[in-house]
């Protein structure tokens, strides 16, 4: 694997440069991340990386994560170097509008140049990484190792395994043993503030023993044989594995490591001086042809792996035709037919918490649908996560189709994403909605990226009950739903609890949230699948209304009472579920008009913040105080979710 | 320090069996934890902890942090029987409506019953008490070790280790060397899914010894002899301390070392089982008079030891008086009066960053203000976050008003609040608003316990343009918005920036966010300090307006510059500022309908989500997408916030 390159040091410094120029043109960015790291980078694409610059999308490719999206020059000179559609001409807009080159590197699936996740905020990249590793288990599980069988490396900073998310996940994959996972650690002793040590002073690398890792310490930045060997180690063993790559931020550079060389252009003295310390004797995005020359002998090799690949697939086919078909569909994302046929239905007058009958659809899809993953954050038997019929993933049992994540919610976020990222599967993970604050910044990554991730929230009100204010959910539904990209789900019984699902997974371009009840609810007469589908729509009408309720989850069965009690007063009342609001307002203006007519005076009920409600009613019943512990009817009554409380609120805007 | 007791066993089984009869009557709760850990609870409550009951407001107390807090009824029965303000009947009534003992324990300043911190969400608890044990550090070597000289104990359970908060605290624990936190981990071998096997088999201890702690291992739960000396060895210690509780969850019941035994009733059956098992004769809520003799030995204990510190203090006092006095304000959290006289003045003309503004608000407050002690999670040249009279807080210098958190939001989220809960400090910390996601359950903790802790967030919107989406804000304001007690400012200029500081300072009752722009920002010739205290004004009117545009933070320039477009136009148009919603809604509402008549048409105008804003504007330009990375000029110009688009917004409103 070792070739003898014709000028090693030229092929790194031209990263280096890369980075500097860009950096210098957009006058602003990291260079000081790609110019240390450029040498371990280097060995690392040149010669350990699967990959095949000119399919990037090849499933059995090695996974590339740099965690430390800052220095996305570094992943951007390594794409266009070594052949992936990724021009000069992209390089030299670095961070300007529209270009391929933003800020930190983003996940775009059309056209996919080789980014492979979006990172920028410290501690997704690595996280996220640990669940394309999962994946990768799972799914040489499945298909055999014939047919899946690569590395997931990452470029991780100091801040990287500062961020706790780093931890929780590292810990989880030195759990699961994922042997696959390699991680260089850019250990340059610097951080924005300065030196590391001001705050960051703990033995990173005993830690990582300390979670079942492979440590290798102490490996010099700029020694490519120690980086080579480092590499070989880390690749056969079984435990994941870090490499403290000891760098020099900055590296050739006036300001090498000194945390000033981290972000900012140097200006044109510093950078003519680095050009002259490297003996770089070219313009800026001037690149010599012997530096492609060396790089570009990936693209044969990367071929060639990918052709005895795909005869070991077509091998694979003949054999197992219905496999490799699965295989394909997977990775098109296409579900199969065959689910539209086992979907539940509910019978109105049986009564369950919307986690339970979340319980029920996933017992039914999950035999339809082997893609699916799932998983929670250590409340499984609340979470109603796992299926009669699944197994645990484990080191002895890879091919398990639930996951123990712990109660480690963002980990769990973050390597849902990976999962999703990595293709074949179609992970979801639970835990009690109140702790979605744990994993936001996962769920904003799947927002932004525009990933098909599910996320499963029970617990999702002050129907909690005794577990009190820090278990009651109050403005998340509202914070989220302010998510671009992301959908909210909020089923108000068992039959819209299936249409979330659905929803959820017909979705492609973006994550899916369910927010579920703990509490046991009616399914409802009027309640619908095709309504939920949409949206919105109108759960019980009165003939010609004189006002309309709108409400979502657990609060439609208080509309419909409320509404029963005002038509006892001859009030003529209309109750609409609105169990999604972004599909809702997706939805052709004469329907959503249809469903919510503006001249039709309106009050919304939802136990949560008011805060945006003002969008569908002209009065509110919500909650802008935080919950109570106490059993949850008496916490519903005492805190104004009573039909009563309906009926009269109705009366006070309609002036009756 | 270690007495003969009359039977500690009964002593014990007494919180054991309170935890259970109050689960089996509540039908709810966590038996399992207090079961497990009565013994190390009792020897920590009854031979170290240095307390007194009749006082629990004695500023030098040793703290004392049920992270943990499923387990509350631990901390109840300990506070109960020691002789807090807590009665059986408030045991009687756990979990119920109104009760001093909800579900998990929950602070309240008045009346202050010992509970030092809210606890539920895993995690917080530990990391919280980091932040008091900071406050310890700082406190004592600004007054001396002979007023401020105190432990921060904290039971701690599987889950709290598993939480990425609690790795970025206990890495700064290591860090700043804080010789006086002493954990007591439960080490039981549990968690709600099952057994710690299914997915947490790091090495807890190794990972603790690399943050820098002092690691006792292996302590059997039921030895007292070895608890004693365990927390011996961690009192000696320079480092912080953990020590390795090998406990039985559900001690002396059937379930006893079950998962089933964490949580809910275990039946009348297994009640009385336990009751067996234990040897114990009373009935439900019924303590014999010597488990009360033998608690309340520490009554006395205390008090001595409060008279001791009080006559030490009143010495102190003799030798220091204006440093006794500046003790008793800043406990009873009140402002000097001088402060009123350092805000200072900025002119219209003037351009600058609202986060540069509050770095000049800060130069005139931080001398002035004492108790401040300001930090940044890593990005204090970003923040501006530190003065020019600031030293770093350090184990050398403990007296440093500055601290260096790392790339660890959410710990320093849960330290700030754990130095304001302590008294004597007013923390604040800064990152990117972005990274709010980071430390949202930090903030939430801060809001539902009502304590003023200041988080400082700045580069509040795509105007932080070349870092990207990932760095851009859109969701954020209203997502705070949408969270009780919280206080959001978003300054429009540098004026508004110093009644941000001003409200966020002279709060008492709840955490305040301030958001701040990286991009300068002129100073407004209208903008108003006084207007800015009331959430809300008008910056500049119109003659007999004929609508109104409302904007926040860097929106209002926008607003002004189209006001004057469409004055140009021969249109009257209203600008009002409203930089903080909540406390605009508190004002009279004569106020609040002379700033924003609501027969007045009214345009909305934010760089984030319009989710909300209903509340306000007829119609409004916000943000429903992710934005982009570009120099930040374009990316206001291609996503629409431009002077022209808010004319043509306006005029499209009125039907102009």
């Amino acid at each position: 694997m070792t070739e003898t390159k014709v000028n090693p040091t030229l092929s790194i410094n031209a990263i280096r440069m890369l980075a500097l120029d860009a950096v210098e043109q957009a006058k602003s960015g990291h260079a000081g991340m790609p110019m240390g790291m450029a040498p371990a980078a280097y060995v690392l694409w040149t010669e350990f990386l699967k990959h095949n610059p000119k399919d990037p999308r090849w499933p059995d490719r090695d996974r590339f994560v740099l965690s430390a999206g800052h220095g996305s020059m570094l992943l951007y000179s390594l794409l266009h170097l070594s052949g992936y559609p990724l021009e000069l001409e992209d390089l030299k807009r670095f961070r300007q509008w529209g270009s391929k080159t933003p800020g930190h590197p983003e996940y775009e699936h059309d056209p996919f140049i080789g980014v492979e996740t979006t990172t920028g905020p410290l501690g997704q990249g690595i996280s996220t990484a640990v669940g394309m590793a999962m994946a990768e288990r799972k799914l040489a599980a499945e298909f055999g190792a014939e047919i899946v069988d690569h590395h997931t490396y990452v470029i991780a900073s100091d801040g990287d395994l500062m961020e706790g998310v780093s931890s929780e996940a590292s810990s989880l994959a030195g759990h699961l043993r994922l042997g696959k996972l390699i991680v260089l650690y850019d250990d340059n002793d610097v951080s924005i503030d300065g030196s590391t040590e001001l705050a960051f002073t703990e033995d990173r690398m005993l830690r990582y023993e300390a979670y079942g890792w492979q440590v290798i310490r102490g490996v010099n930045g700029e020694d490519l044989e120690a980086i080579r060997a480092a590499l070989k180690a880390a690749q056969t063993d079984p435990r994941p594995s870090i490499i403290s790559v000891r760098s020099i931020i900055g590296y050739g550079s006036p300001l090498a490591g000194n945390h000033k060389a981290h972000s900012d252009a140097m200006g044109a003295e510093k950078v003519a001086a680095t050009r002259q310390t490297l003996g770089w004797n070219y313009a800026p995005f001037e690149i010599p042809q012997e530096v492609y020359d060396d790089y570009r002998q990936v693209i044969p090799k990367g071929q060639a792996a990918q052709a005895e690949w795909q005869a070991r697939f077509e091998a694979f086919a003949k054999a197992n035709p219905e496999a490799a078909a699965e295989f394909g569909r997977r990775q098109e994302r296409r579900l199969p037919e065959s689910l539209s046929k086992v979907w539940p239905g509910f019978n109105p007058g049986e009564k369950m918490a919307t986690r339970a009958a979340s319980g029920k659809v996933l017992e039914k899809i999950v035999p339809a649908l082997p893609e699916l993953i799932g998983g929670s954050a250590d409340l499984t038997p609340s979470n109603n996560t796992r299926t009669s019929e699944m197994s645990d993933f484990t080191p002895a049992n890879p091919s398990g189709r639930y996951v123990r994540y712990g109660v480690r919610e963002h980990a769990m976020g973050a390597a849902l994403n990976g999962m999703t990222l990595h293709g074949g599967l179609r992970p979801y993970g639970g835990t009690f909605f109140t702790f979605s604050d744990y994993m936001r910044p996962a769920l904003r990554m799947a927002a932004i990226m525009g990933i098909p991730t599910v996320f499963v929230f029970t617990h999702d009100s002050i129907g909690v009950g005794e577990d009190g204010p820090t278990h009651q959910p109050i403005e998340h539904l509202m914070s989220l739903r302010a998510m671009p990209v992301l959908w909210t789900v909020r089923p108000a019984d068992a039959t819209e609890t299936v249409a979330a699902w659905q929803l959820a997974l017909e979705r492609t371009d973006g994550p899916t949230a369910l927010i579920l009840t703990r509490q046991a609810l009616p399914v409802l007469e009027g309640s619908s699948r095709e309504g939920a589908l949409k949206g919105g729509y109108v759960v019980a009408d009165a003939q010609n209304p004189q006002a309309a309720i709108v409400a979502t989850g657990s609060e439609v069965s208080l509309a419909l009472e409320a509404q029963r009690l005002l038509s006892e007063q001859g009030l003529r009342v209309r109750v609409v579920s609105l169990p999604c609001w972004e599909v809702f307002e997706a939805q052709p203006a004469e329907y959503r008009e249809s469903v919510l007519p503006k001249s039709l005076p309106t009050l919304s009920v939802e136990a949560g913040s008011p805060l945006g409600w003002e969008r569908y009613a002209d009065r509110s019943i919500g909650l802008t105080r935080f919950g109570a512990s106490a059993p949850y009817p008496t916490v519903y009554q005492n805190l104004g979710f009573t039909a009563q409380r309906v009926v009269d609120e109705l009366k006070a805007l309609i002036g009756a």
